[in-house]
């Protein structure tokens, strides 16, 4: 383990950058994964971290040390609690962060399974959320188009919870990139007047687009070939948050097809 | 309509100190709604505000004007911009603000309908996510258990989306004051070893509820008999955002009852 006293220090610099704002992680090589959890989920997945940089007081927390036991000491760096705190991007907990390569998954020639588009989304507890109920769901590829908030930030990984290691995130697509590949029904909300989404048949395959909170769906997906679906909402109010949206229809899906399998 | 220029004035200096804090916003008199989405919502709910403030430049705003020719003139204040600023919790989008009487329903003597617990969230953004959910699936009642975040701040407003003038909800409740009055099953989700969800009743009126992010549901709640329900998770992931499971349950209670129906 390096012990790391130093705010010159390159290593320091670099992580300060990354916790002062998503674009400069955005611009960063690695992704910032900080919390036991999520690096225990990314161990779990198999995942080899950059480098794991750890506070002085983290190295008596169990749970830490069960971290730094799976990972190689040439890779542990440890700082004191008042120089850790400067590179953290969270308030409270215990103090480790892992420096991580970034997915950059290619592009399928054919999407031929589920897949999840999230279209201009601006919130990051959304995107992160939506990636979660993916993963559970068992969906794997997931496309970003341009505008929607940066799916490796401090911030969606956090809400994510660990999803990303189970998931092909697709950044900076084009609608044209997924459109000229499906090769399977395409499915928006809508919540006037389409068919309730539990009479829509979801027992094949379905590429659900998710758009931006205030905007929705842009034109491009509205303009191709698609099932408009219906949530339900007996109530009084006339919308959902997108990610509770997406949640619904995603375990819709599931459920109409365990009860197909009887 | 009156004009203040003076950042002395009481009633700015009252909204500044709101602005300032989700503390300050719980010990206030009033609540603070801000935008045009939200002022609409409270307006077409029969809402009356207590005060309307709104920026110089708003005044163009077509929405703006919309909104004011529903407001009494004399409870209308114009700020010139820069001090609007001063007292606005958003940074973009049309300036105007309600300021409102804060809703304080009685507790029912017997819980008899659906409803939905919060017990213990901690983020804003699942609180209003899960009031949308509640008020689109037409539940009525939600009661957050003290150290829940404050379902009236400025921030839960925002992701509610108006969701809160179409239910009643009942803050600071500790669990006893819910299980001596429940007449309707208690439900808990819990990730291992229950019935999938679309397996178990829920024809009948139900008390949801729904945990901290990171605690889940405390023992008063475990303790009491309850229905466990499992919502299926296919792929890898575990567990699912509470606000997804919320929206995942009160949809799933409603397409029940819809197939029951016919």
């Amino acid at each position: 383990m390096k012990v790391v006293t130093s705010r010159d220090n390159a290593l320091v610099k670099r992580l300060h950058a990354m916790a002062a704002s998503t674009s400069q992680q955005r611009r960063a090589d690695h992704v910032l994964a900080e919390g036991i959890h999520l690096a225990t989920a990314f161990l779990d997945a198999g995942g080899v971290p950059h480098q794991c940089v750890i506070s002085e007081s983290a190295l008596d927390d169990v749970e830490a040390q069960a971290v730094l036991r799976r990972i190689d000491d040439h890779r542990v760096t440890m700082l004191p609690d008042a120089l850790f705190r400067q590179v953290s991007t969270v308030v409270q907990g215990v103090g480790l962060l892992l420096l991580l390569d970034r997915a950059t998954p290619v592009l399928p020639d054919a999407i031929e399974r589920d897949c999840v588009v999230l279209d201009g989304l601006q919130d990051a507890g959304n995107v992160g959320s939506i990636l979660r109920s993916a993963a559970a769901a068992g969906v794997r590829d997931v496309f970003c188009v341009s505008g929607t908030a940066y799916a490796w930030s401090s911030k969606v990984l956090r809400s994510g919870m660990g999803a990303h290691w189970h998931l092909d995130i697709h950044e900076h697509v084009e609608p044209a990139d997924v459109l000229s590949r499906l090769r399977v029904p395409l499915a928006l909300t809508d919540s006037h007047g389409a068919q309730p989404i539990d009479r829509i048949d979801l027992g094949g395959p379905v590429a659900w687009v998710f758009g931006n909170e205030g905007a929705g769906v842009s034109a491009a997906w509205r303009d191709a070939p698609h099932l408009r679906v219906t949530i339900p909402q007996p109530g009084g109010m006339e919308s959902l948050n997108v990610a509770a949206a997406a949640a619904i229809c995603l375990f819709e899906q599931g459920r109409q097809r365990r009860a197909h399998q009887g």
